[in-house]
């Protein structure tokens, strides 16, 4: 096990560098990038898609999307107009900074103001590996329990935003709204939370008006 | 990245070793073993407590919790009167055979026909580890959507049952069930499929009854 250790460091050494590369490469394309975290079928997506229509005529916004295989959400983000590349990680668990990399070189970084990195589907690995990212933004829904905050704190101690997913759906589940945001209050009390639904509507322009603020 | 995948093979073996061991001492002991493994939020937890109120009488029910951190989901186990030991994986991002065998170690063996194991909340990196279980399931939810296999195609390709929770929301949400049973059907066609709710009770008693013929 002190040799899987050794290694790993030795991995995230590597995924340290190109992380600080590929920032440097943004700021000099004036590009900010958001790594979007979050478990599977939080709605990362629909807010993503949610955000490029809030945001259009005022900013360019790009997609990187990491998926384990298929390139479904690629093709959604493509036909709302916005450049976007999939990165398929095979079985890989999360994105790391060489595959950002390899991305970035594809895109049109000049005519892109914001760009989303939407990691893959997952509460813990991604939490781990810096993407080269000036902003961490963690998505959460309400189907997923109000009790995450105690079994993940990770994630919820190190971005810089959380963005509450599918608020429509409260009134169905049994879901401690207040207690949930004490909970993560208690992990950091300073975190943005935007409470959020694209099937109502409720919230997205708040929570599009602060992303508008991340313009470079 | 060789010399990474080298000592994952290492790991695998001794995982694979560690598993290889655990079935037999369950089977000394008479125990099936279920390795429940989902995305975080799909309702794991809520089930297997249905579980254990639908078997008990006739099925002597154990359980394994697997958490990043905190017990709460064993003090639930233990509330319902069964043996339950919690192992925390600190970051680990799913359970591995080793920290089976130091729980296995912590129950009565004896006293047990089923044993499950709820893995970490992650729908990719838990379905590489053997545990030493005798069946795998997956629990996925409605609100999770119906992408998800074409995303995560190798947990619906390595399970011997897929339970669908959560069926109660689907008024509510955007969810193409039959397309979802068809595309798990395209990855493994004979997967044994359950509809349930805990809240209306719905599937329930179907999916317990499968799980009363897996007694040892």
């Amino acid at each position: 096990m002190i040799k899987q250790i050794s290694v790993d460091e030795r991995i995230l050494s590597a995924n340290d560098l190109a992380a600080a590369e590929n920032r440097a490469l943004l700021h000099q394309h004036s590009v900010h990038m958001v790594n979007v975290m979050a478990a599977p079928g939080s709605g990362k997506t629909c807010l993503l898609l949610a955000a490029i229509r809030g945001l259009k005529d005022q900013v360019r916004v790009g997609v990187i999307e990491g998926d384990i295989a298929s390139d479904i959400d690629t093709v959604k983000m493509r036909q709302e107009g916005v450049p976007a590349v999939q990165i398929n990680t095979g079985g890989g668990c999360h994105l790391d900074a060489l595959q950002v990399r390899k991305a970035l070189e594809q895109l049109p970084l000049d005519e892109i103001d914001l760009l989303f990195v939407e990691n893959v589907g997952n509460l813990i690995c991604p939490v781990g590996f810096d993407l080269g990212e000036t902003t961490r933004m963690a998505i959460a829904s309400i189907p997923e329990g109000d009790d995450k905050p105690l079994k993940y704190p990770s994630i919820f101690h190190k971005v810089d935003a959380l963005v509450i997913s599918k608020i429509d759906l409260l009134p169905y589940i049994a879901f401690d709204l207040p207690e949930y945001r004490r909970l993560v209050a208690s992990i950091q009390p300073e975190l943005r939370v935007f409470e959020t639904s694209v099937v109502t509507g409720e919230g997205i322009s708040a929570w599009v008006d602060w992303l508008r603020t991340l313009k470079a």
